[in-house]
């Protein structure tokens, strides 16, 4: 482990838990029945706990969307051609794409970010170039990565928040693209959680049963070629990870690091999120989980990181799109938290009767 | 019936199947795997044949909150005493309540109508006037109001989402506030859903085990003192319900008779959805259920009207809170549907490599 990623680690501090009870406090005094936001409340209180602050702003937003390739495409394992990552780059440079619309709607701005591309990108307005290599190994034969590249590629979402952090970050959605990676996530899954490959192995961007079937002896095939430590998450990312997802656990950790939350969007995130949370357990507290996909293996993540998702929509699309939602209503709690008037201030009675 | 309400009835139409089969069409060429947005696609589809246009558009935004008072709650049915139903008007056009929070966040414009709160309330700018009677009578001895209550407060509705259409209402999400409220509701739940009173009723703002059970025999009180026709929508609000649940019906069926789609809120709101649906069965397809109350009628109400709520989030405040965050969903659908790119325009490759 490099100096860089160590002090980073040694950083995440536990929530800040005055900060928790005087939101608590605040929540109480607002004109509303006590709990009656619901997870709302919840959601602020640990808002105000990961800020240091009892009122905590959520002004400037920002998903990170990272793209890489996958050498174990070349088994088959996704519907789409590899073409499509950089043509999906080029997409979100000129805001077509799905993230595009929900970032601009929920108020994020879109930091698109090449972590390992298979083909060359040209320099582009607004694409961040951090390429760890030319897309990974097919982590079927062999790892996907050294354990140098590893460290680079989290190290570089690490860097990516604290440049973002400078200009005044407030919060922080996880996007990827890449096609293929839902493959390197089922085993990362499977890898950091015990879960069997065949209960976390879903269909992808839309695999029928029998490629699936296909999809999970590949995953069991990288798992059994590449000698695993679960608990070293670096040598996980290492042998069956993918540059994007260790740039995201990058993200993760740095965004904690610097107490800002982070929603997570779907089953890539949460592989990145695993990973993050393997090297610093306290990282956790930070996340948000923005939805759940039907992905099967994303239940199984949340539930190891004891995360509950707040939307359920049946989004299975990734770049961050579930992230964003999750940013809106986690803007809504903090809001609710900060702008309501108070039963003294609105001279309203207080359950019976008091004001 | 009056006449207007039966125009009202008549001019309700079906979902425009042309529109939903474009906006499905064009669903399935934008550069996302096929269905990958989950409901927010289908939302976004229904949406279209509510319009009747193929790319809906949701800019003007509006969520009506209708008040009034109960009489029941002489009968100890709520935490909170009846005066709160004022002061929480007057919070709402102060701008102090979540529902204005939340509104703005969603960039909704909140309409505050005085259906039939106990009290006189001065004219104030931005209140609305269109009070039925000063509170409800109490449905535990009698009825809550006369048939020509029943059918004036349906009317005003509808009569004020006329209004707001002239002035080009794309989407209109349902709140309410009165102290009591959950008791007519789950009268209403009962009477309609044929549902037992035990299961459907729930502790409203907070009310503990003991004077929930207290709270279910004065709904079985209601039940039993007022001879209900449950087929007879008019009757059912006359006898069991309130100024503001007779008022949020007829929001939803002047929506429905002006192709809008109409976001309901939790419990009250499903209530009125109930009487409007008993009225009009048709009425079901113009509505989007924001989320799902943990009041334990709510579900039972989504499942007779077979909609499945948005969010899940335990919010059980009214208002329109839960309603406004569905409004931001469905905008998030229909701008997906709008304006992400397309194969072709994006130059990206679909499922097996064609463009």
């Amino acid at each position: 482990m490099s100096d860089r990623l160590r002090e980073t680690l040694e950083r995440i501090g536990p929530l800040d838990e005055e900060a928790m009870e005087a939101a608590r406090a605040r929540q109480d005094q607002l004109t509303k029945p006590a709990g009656s936001l619901g997870r709302l409340e919840e959601l602020a209180v640990r808002i105000a706990g990961i800020a240091g602050n009892p009122t905590p702003r959520i002004e400037s937003k920002v998903v990170v969307v990272m793209a890489g390739d996958h050498g174990v495409v070349a088994d088959g394992v996704s519907l789409f051609p590899q073409d499509v990552t950089p043509q999906m780059v080029m997409n979100f440079l000129a805001g077509g794409a799905a993230i595009n619309v929900l970032a601009h709607h929920a108020g994020a701005r879109v930091v698109v970010v090449d972590m390992g591309v298979a083909g060359e990108l040209e320099p582009l307005p607004g694409l961040v170039s951090r390429k760890i290599g030319h897309g990974t190994g097919n982590i079927a034969r062999g790892p996907a990565m050294t354990r140098q590249q590893a460290v680079d590629a989290v190290e570089a979402g690490i860097e990516i928040v604290g440049t973002e952090k400078e200009q005044g970050l407030d919060i922080v959605a996880t996007g990827d693209m890449g096609i293929g990676n839902t493959t390197p996530s089922s085993a990362i899954c499977a890898a950091i959680t015990g879960a069997s490959v065949d209960e976390i192995t879903g269909p992808g961007t839309g695999l029928d049963r029998e490629r699936v079937v296909q999809k999970a002896a590949v995953i069991g095939k990288a798992l059994e070629v590449n000698c695993l430590d679960p608990d070293d998450a670096l040598d996980v990312l290492s042998k069956v990870g993918g540059f994007e997802i260790g740039g995201l656990a990058g993200v993760i950790l740095g965004a904690a690091a610097r107490r800002t939350p982070v929603v997570l969007d779907g089953f890539i995130s949460g592989a990145a999120a695993l990973i993050a949370a393997t090297l610093c357990p306290r990282a956790r507290d930070y996340l948000i989980a923005g939805h759940l996909s039907p992905e099967p293996g994303h239940q199984v993540i949340l539930d190891h990181l004891r995360l509950q998702p707040l939307l359920n929509l049946g989004m299975r699309l990734g770049e961050g799109t579930g992230a964003v939602l999750g940013i809106f209503l986690a803007e809504a709690a903090v809001r609710a938290l900060n702008e309501m008037a108070t039963f003294g201030q609105a001279g309203v009675s207080g359950p019976g009767g008091q004001e």
